[in-house]
């Protein structure tokens, strides 16, 4: 890297900086035509589950939402980093059985509730986290639905035709990364490849084509027309189960519960956000250097939010605390803010 | 700040650079010459965490530790950021209780142990936090103890008179507040002040004067008579009992399970890392810019002690996956790794 990233985001303790967060971000629109640019966005960035949107395209391009009878609240698990709470683990489980498989054919891995509560609850009922617990397990569970439309369509044995269905040269993986590259118009064969947490393959892609890529779900202009209607859907299904894709507490969910369709945004790890603004047909694509989601990432949207997307007082009643959280200690006492230090247009 | 920090630390998945992590460090001997130093010492950081050893001379000093006949392992203790595992929490009672105070007289606050393991089995139990469980009741129990002494002394209540001990004016603070400035040398009447997660107050210091304390803690030189045979007394407690200042699976724990007292390294909150050499006669401060402590500081600690500390295989042993830890996602496959990229002599 030749220059360091800009500064975005400042961590205060008391009114002394104490950590601050560098990164890059990339507002394009439609055509590629870049709005406004913060760093290097020309640098392979891995988006992570900030794409899980564009993965489950082929879910409904397929055939498969429809083939299971799958609602609007699967559809927007299917597109979720969810927190692993009783809701999203038994919506899960149903996408499966509407398929006709179960949490067995997940192939994402198990980790405790990222809910902490969830966790909690969990615990206490003597339970342990299984594959559905799994942030992922509503991507998953897609995978497996559109696994199993396949297994269908060419005769075969579902669950043994989507054994293997995270892997790149699966059928099932082809449909979602050739997905991948028509939206964003970069060719993954050169992209470089890295195993994902849930172990699908993620590519190494520039926020440049990243922003494109969610300015073309935001307004369906340079998608085919199956893929313009298929993220159409998918971004309704999201606005009308904005807890599917996120829960308790979190960005997304608080975001969407109050833009709807305004706002279609997705986080992903290691300090990616991803974000479609339909009415101004711009799509943003950012990463913060350092990988911090929780604090540095969601202060970063939410601080171009309330440029790009904020109309009133109610907008922007719902930004401000993300834009500037207050930190608080173990005795729920004020001891710090996070503030955004750059200045979108 | 006038040019950015160097890159210290490098995330990769696969091969490819995902995430990096800027910072500054100061390796500096008693006499606070510096020896090596990355990015700017001079500017305040506040070091958390990283001083509980400083924090806790006025217990020995005083005499408290004595007359409420603590342990080796309690004043480990008195110095953690522990994980809130059981033995750590009954540890923290039977302080309180030997200063014939109990959980009641913590400020510290409540958090979720911080080891999951412990939080798990908690919740199982139909548990749910106190006061204990946070990873500062073994400092703050220390900090009750010399309230219950002074409050002897001066004729009080000890309840009444500990009352309040985290608030900078109070005879405990205070007592407190003078140990850092006596080892570190700056003044704090002049530094940045802010309030703990666990509500005392830090204060913004210079990594060069944090080295410098550390390197004097390690050597006693600089120190008064006193200071220096208490440093000695706290470093050889947490050095045979390193379980007591983490705990399972922790940095601190695993180095100094293993180094006894040729290191004595404390993590403080928000990227900060302390430590003192007492054979090269050093000390070290660094912080991460962004805050980041369990990937980035400690690959960075891991590194200047492969360079600084190691002298066999042995060493080398336990330093190579502290400086250089594989990532391993949700089903336990190796997708990534972190690494040090800077150089020290």
């Amino acid at each position: 890297m030749s220059s360091a990233h800009p500064v975005l985001v400042e961590v205060l303790r008391g009114d002394t900086v104490e950590s601050f967060h560098r990164g890059s971000i990339a507002v394009v629109d439609a055509h590629g035509r870049v709005v406004q640019a913060w760093g290097d966005i020309d640098r392979p960035v891995f988006p992570r589950s900030a794409v899980k949107l564009i993965q489950a395209l082929p879910l409904v391009t397929s055939g498969a939402a429809d083939a299971f009878g799958l609602s609007e609240a699967q559809l927007a698990l299917a597109c979720a980093s969810h927190g692993g709470e009783p809701e999203h683990v038994a919506t899960a489980a149903a996408m499966l059985a509407q398929a006709g498989l179960d949490e067995a054919a997940l192939e994402c891995g198990s980790h405790w509730p990222s809910y902490a509560e969830a966790t909690h609850a969990l615990a206490r009922q003597g339970g342990t986290p299984g594959a559905l617990h799994n942030n992922c397990s509503g991507k998953h569970a897609g995978f497996v639905c559109l696994g199993c439309l396949l297994a269908r369509q060419q005769g075969h044995d579902p669950r043994d035709f989507v054994h293997g269905y995270v892997q790149p040269g699966h059928p099932v993986m082809r449909e979602v990364s050739a997905a991948l590259q028509a939206v964003t118009g970069v060719d993954l064969n050169t992209a470089p490849q890295g195993t994902d947490g849930c172990s699908i393959p993620t590519f190494g892609l520039p926020l440049r084509a990243l922003a494109t890529g969610f300015a073309r779900l935001g307004t369906g202009q340079g998608l085919s027309t199956d893929h313009a209607a298929a993220a159409r859907r998918l971004r309704q299904a999201i606005a009308r189960h904005p807890f599917m894709v996120a829960g308790s507490g979190r960005f997304d969910t608080r975001v969407m519960a109050h833009f709807g369709e305004r706002v279609c945004c997705k986080v992903g790890a290691e300090g990616v956000f991803c974000a479609a603004l339909p009415e101004a047909g711009l799509g943003i694509a950012l990463k913060m250097d350092d990988g911090n989601n929780a604090r540095a990432a969601e202060v970063v949207l939410a601080r171009l939010l309330q440029r790009g997307a904020a109309r009133d007082a109610a907008d922007h009643a719902v930004l401000a605390p993300l834009a500037g959280p207050t930190l608080l200690n173990w005795n729920g006492r004020a001891v710090g803010s996070l503030r955004a230090v750059f200045d979108p247009v």
